[in-house]
């Protein structure tokens, strides 16, 4: 990925005219982009790393996999998310790691983290660095540096398993990656997020991930079967079985540990043929609550369809769901998109029951392109992020789940914190969401916010996000439902799992990683 | 319960001449029941609790709260495992704890732990008494008394919300009281272990147990949306949303967590309406490796049926899933059991589709009646028990899972490892077996072992269970699918998760229990 952006050079587009057009109207900006630095003329301060140390570390990986170079730092100096890249345009010297280690296999990252564990380096596990909550930030805390673990070269699948639908797959391997080598083999894990095409497995089991096509596919947490864990206490591999009740399921503790209590190496997961057949089906309705009401009729009835989202009025009306569109004609109402995936015979009978609650609940059919439009578009939003950003517009989103029952209200609540603290800065703010995730229980709402940046976009949003932060805890809902907690929603993980929750994690990284070496000030407030 | 026996006086019956012909015929056993002990005979310690301590128990939960009566402590005296049943029959002292206190809600337990913390008494918290690992056992350890904690008390449906599809239940509630409670508001858990009859709200989420509709409802894990905890360190209220990001999933250490970590007060749990149609299908297949591949096609198709058992040609045989009919004529091959269950639309669509995958994995239709017979009788096989430990022969029950491409392997490992074992003893054993759970990735596997009582039944069962621990062990299985581990499965705990895992699992324990009062002895090797 560039540096100070999403992705990669060939994604970047300019605005489109419509946009353009459309960002004048609305917030008053020219659409003219500014100039971006280049990598090399951001000042860095030198790499702490003592050549002892350098040398300890290549010791174990070997020559060239240790890096500190200027590029290199630059390119492992944190996240995604909006004040990420705030904070790489703007004037000045850039935070970055000491160095880069890139270990070959699990072995080695074991022998790194009992290095770095002895001479207090710590230790910032990396897979794509798509994070969006800061969880890759190159903090220091306590120790004289700071090196990335990056874990490219885990980058293999160990063991495919078609009768049970499992495959064993390297911790660096990128969605795509994976995607094409279990495609090899017929089969596929299904899990796209919108970090799809560079965040890696790794992360995905680090940080919670939940893909789009969750409702039929699950999160990645549920696909998890097996974890394989290095930590400087040593090695733990956990999941036995499809299903145990022997005991407490450690793989819950590491499944979201972001890297703070053990770097996750491998992990077994479930995978499924490749489909046979896809289907895409878009509706329209004519609120957000009926749309709602709909997804949960769907899903609670057990006729939940592959992909199931939901965009609000908002939302719709600027065509966000169909990245090519926007600003144009929007549908009606608002827009829900459905795919129905597996063998012919399960794609019928799915779909037609499906279709058929849906109608029931209130839901017009518009045919399969709306749905086709959404998914040929679904990893591009990130990229226009940047544009907007280079115009001088703010744009971030956010994300939080809650029952069915109290979604209507978090959603308010949310969007009136947003509106009241971006328009009380004299920055009036464009709220869109949409239920991004079904559960029999309750949704997710994802929210993107639009502002006009002001003087200070660090400070405008940080004060926005306070209020958000506050405001979806103070409403019922959880502080992030697929972003993790990273540096970003430390504040509100008291509000999660309560003080004794935070002193029994406290307690499970003092026992695995008593020098506390493991990506420092994430997680844990 | 009685004191020696599963259930209520009600539920024994003699056993059948077709049944005790059998006997006769297979282990050379007369069929007469011995005479067992009169509860008033059974000698037991006096009572180790101080007068202060029995004081200052009453002092929190009230003077009708506190027994150290004779009959109540032998009716907590432990669980319903068969080594369990055997102790209670055999001569001489009976253990049995030191006092029964029953709390009234939550903070009555917070005050009854730090009560016990303080003084050193061991707390066992018990809710039906249903277990059959030792979980319950009476216990000591290194304290001056140990007491139970019967939380019957805690018997309230807290919330309801039906949109959602949630309800709060109080911990003591047991099955078949939860479920007449949230009949009233047209809602069902759909949870129905064996144990229903008898096990609590608390004791399903504490011991991972899972229902005969697990394909259809989940695990019991997977219902539990939220948990409240009474810990010696105070309170924990964990799970915020219908899922998260917000870093590691504390409730999984709760759940399964067997009253070593904390005592579990109410339960936020996933309800679905009560089903508008049921349909019963019953199956049979050539062979236990057809049918197994059928249920696995029919759960990767995602088509799962709401119950999916498949017995093997030794269970088909006895008839054991068709108790009023063992010894009977048995359906040929192997018996598989399905229902279907939600709303007309639903049972037609999936009936229809799973009902076609069966058939074309090589599945003959028998109609509803094999399968209703299964569910009429499917919570009797524990009284079937008492009858036959009561005419010298010895029976029991175990349970794993694997994936599904190691079922076959496993099921063969475990069967010799127990015909091998028992065989050895001069006891030869039958041994039957079913898959009672599925799911995409594999499923469980449940034996019931019979075979003559030798002199010492309890040594006899003992190295039978030492044999074949190890044998699902070395053949990759999870030493318990859905019993727990109580003091019976500890010694494969590192098995399942490493001494890293165990270390991990003793510094949350010291943690929050730093004196260790909760439940020792179990779980924890």
């Amino acid at each position: 990925m560039v540096w100070d952006a999403w992705g990669i050079p060939a994604g970047h587009q300019p605005l489109s005219e419509r946009i353009r057009a459309l960002l004048t109207q609305v917030f008053g900006v020219s659409g003219d982009p500014v100039a971006r630095r280049d990598e090399g003329d951001v000042p860095l301060r030198e790499s702490a790393l003592t050549s002892a140390q350098r040398a300890g570390l290549v010791a174990v990986v070997g020559e060239g996999y240790v890096s500190t170079d200027h590029r290199d730092r630059l390119r492992h100096a944190g996240g995604k998310s909006t004040p990420d890249l705030l904070r790489r345009r703007a004037e000045g010297p850039q935070e970055a790691p000491d160095a880069i280690v890139c270990p070959a296999d699990h072995d080695q990252v074991l022998a790194i983290l009992t290095y770095c564990a002895e001479q207090g380096l710590a230790v910032v596990p990396f897979g794509g660095g798509t994070s969006v909550v800061g969880g890759v930030e190159p903090v220091r805390g306590r120790f004289s540096a700071v090196i990335v673990l990056n874990l490219y070269r885990l980058d293999q699948v160990r063991e495919v398993d078609p009768i049970s639908g499992t495959a064993t797959l390297g911790a660096g391997l990128t969605g795509p990656r994976a995607e094409a080598l279990l495609g090899a083999d017929g089969l596929s894990l299904g899990h796209f997020p919108q970090s799809f095409e560079f965040a890696t497995i790794g992360g995905f089991a680090a940080t919670r991930s939940s893909g789009q096509a969750s409702a039929g596919y699950g999160r990645f947490d549920d696909m998890v079967q097996r974890l394989k864990v290095a930590t400087p206490s040593g090695t733990l591999e956990l999941g036995r079985a499809p299903a145990s009740a022997a005991g407490p399921d450690l793989r819950e503790l590491f499944v979201g540990s972001e890297g703070t209590l053990g770097v996750i190496t491998e992990v077994t997961v479930r995978v499924h043929p490749v489909p046979e057949t896809v289907v895409h089906r878009a509706w329209s309705f004519p609120d957000f609550e009926v749309g709602a009401a709909a997804l949960r009729a769907v899903v609670q009835a057990g006729a939940a369809p592959t992909v199931l989202r939901l965009s609000d009025e908002v939302e719709t009306g600027m065509n966000l769901a169909r990245s090519g569109d926007i600003g144009g004609n929007a549908v009606a109402g608002c827009l829900a998109v459905t795919t129905f995936e597996g063998s012919a015979a399960h794609v019928a009978a799915r779909s037609a029951e499906a279709g058929a609650v849906l109608s029931a609940a209130g839901g017009t059919e518009l045919g399969a392109t709306p749905a086709e439009e959404w998914e040929h578009g679904r990893f591009a939003a990130p990229y226009l992020r940047d544009a907007l950003l280079d115009v001088g517009v703010l744009c971030e989103t956010l994300e939080t789940a809650t029952t069915w029952s109290n979604l209507a209200a978090l959603k308010e609540k949310v969007t009136t914190a947003l509106t009241d603290a971006l328009g009380g800065q004299g920055t009036p703010a464009l709220v869109m969401c949409h239920i991004s995730h079904t559960y029999s229980t309750g949704a997710s709402l994802y929210f993107t916010v639009v502002a006009k940046q002001s003087d200070d976009p660090l400070a405008q949003w940080s004060a926005a996000k306070r209020a958000v932060g506050d405001a979806i805890v103070a409403a019922g809902g959880t502080i992030t439902h697929h972003h993790a907690v990273g540096i970003d929603h430390r504040p509100w993980l008291p509000d999660e799992v309560g003080e004794l929750g935070v002193r029994i994690l406290r307690a499970v990284k003092a026992e695995i990683d008593p020098t506390g070496v493991l990506n420092p000030g994430k997680l844990l407030p």
